[in-house]
């Protein structure tokens, strides 16, 4: 019988569930709301059946569900502390899908996930040391070294969002300043536009859109237009974003940096920024060595796939 | 027949050579001094005649030799533009003495070893992550992350020195600016307390010593005896080093920073405040998480123990 596993993909507003074999085939797939369910035992219960009826409709071997979350801890297979989602403090993802499906189930962040996916599906198959960057509303990361994610001694390692890029820079939502991802993020993006308007009076195509309104691919556009004030703001993002990974490099000395995420579809806006700061600010020997690739998974399902690829990747280990 | 491994540590100036058992018991040990040798063929041969004396005269089984050194690479087994040594260019250290004494030899860096060296003989037997910090003329680092020393995908993993601590800050030996061994090194406090002395005008113990003259041991003395200048050069160190090691945080999330090296043996004037602003600077999720400790190895012979410590870590991978 063929073998399979569940990738679940728990975002703030919507849950994905796929079923997906050894060669990241999507064989079916599902989704719900997770903003629906306000009880975590309620969603596990709804996610549970989801499991089912995905897995009994293609009659394939289930193997493992790997779960890919904000927060979410490899050690503890546990949701911890996420800001942005309902169930409050430490949540038994792992135990409790566990306990309704009987079948091992692993977790990790999304970003952790979306590294994993890139090693088993994406453009970095044959790479040991490379760092996974998703550029959202904020800025995620996985880093691997010597074939291995890092998890660090307590599952959280892999925040660069949060290295300071520019001390004593923009207020960040975890309380510090000068965060890398209150410039190179979308979030970071609309913050850099409205800036240039309110605060230095520059004009341009987005002036009159106030911040709750203005997106990512508002100003992906106005950029692509020329308006200088977009433009801007992407080449600030890369900027911040190159120093910061010169770093990184310094830390874990990576062959490549793989960029995902809706920014990352920007191309040139971001990646020529981004290629200019990081050789800029890099050590010598970290010079011209090290390449800047696009996710070499499918945006729609990419965090699906990542998910499915840790528990892949999971069961190998047990092997 | 009792099996050793041959640690050799290359410094600028000495070359020290010890036959260290599979404990990290020194049997025997003899050095060199490196600057005897401008080439690099006559030094082999040397190196190759003090291994062979000191394991006839003590009888044992000889497996390895590790060797430590800067700029040592993993990979190439070569030492690579080193510019504190006479030798130019790319030197085949394990190549050399591979032909001359006809067994596996296993270079790393200095701080590399270092790190592998508290794996085995010091400390960090039981840490699967944590950062290795050598203060010294200069800041030296090992990553160790999973269990493993990172090496990166060159081998050249682990130059926390070299990251930017003070954007724009002081120039650094490496072109770039505000590199964190400007400051947290001992030629930074050195650097420290002569621009406090001459562009501050402050007063104190150390103001008539020219900057060619000054140690670290003498600022240390200055500042346990309440200087206020030298007190604040230790400080200076400790909050450059607290923000990159908050960075490094970020990327793999260490339980243990280990400090060596001669500014590590000055306690708490560099331990206090690398405690203080190293917590002031962590991401929420990292606070009140990561034990900063001393060096388990003796001091004067940390490095060889290290390169031995390389040695018989290979030995393993092999079995």
């Amino acid at each position: 019988m063929k073998e399979a596993v569940i990738g679940i993909d728990i975002g703030g507003t919507n849950t994905d569930i796929a079923l997906v074999d050894k060669k990241g085939l999507i064989l079916s797939k599902t989704h719900l709301r997770t903003t629906d369910y306000p009880e975590f035992d309620s969603f596990a219960n709804q996610v549970a059946q989801d499991v089912r009826s995905l897995t009994s409709s293609t009659g394939v071997n289930l193997k493992a569900l790997g779960i890919g979350a904000p927060n979410g801890n490899y050690y503890s297979g546990m949701i911890e502390f996420a800001p942005n989602l309902a169930w409050k403090g430490k949540i038994d993802v792992a135990g409790e899908l566990y306990s309704r499906l009987e079948l091992p189930v692993f977790v990790t962040n999304d970003a952790n996930a979306a590294a994993i996916g890139e090693m088993k599906f994406g453009v970095a198959g044959e790479m040991n040391d490379f760092v996974m960057i998703t550029l959202g509303t904020g800025v995620g990361s996985g880093v691997v070294a010597n074939g291995q994610l890092i998890y660090g001694h307590d599952g959280f390692a892999g925040e660069i969002g949060h290295m300071t890029s520019t001390p004593g820079g923009r207020l960040c939502g975890c309380g510090r300043k000068g965060c890398l991802e209150t410039y190179a993020s979308v979030t970071g993006l609309r913050k850099s536009v409205v800036f240039m308007h309110e605060e230095q009076k520059m004009a341009g195509k987005l002036e009159n859109i106030p911040y709750e309104n203005l997106t990512g691919k508002m100003i992906e556009i106005a950029a692509l237009e020329g308006d200088v004030v977009a433009k801007e703001a992407f080449r600030l993002a890369g900027k911040e974003l190159g120093k910061a990974l010169a770093n990184v490099a310094a830390v874990t000395s990576p062959s490549h940096i793989v960029l995902f995420g809706g920014m990352a579809a920007a191309g040139p806006l971001i990646f020529e920024p981004l290629k200019k700061y990081l050789e800029e600010n890099l050590l010598t020997i970290y010079k011209n060595k090290i390449e800047i690739l696009p996710s070499g998974l499918d945006g729609n399902n990419a965090a699906i796939l990542g998910s499915a690829a840790l528990a892949w990747n999971e069961l190998e280990k047990l092997k």
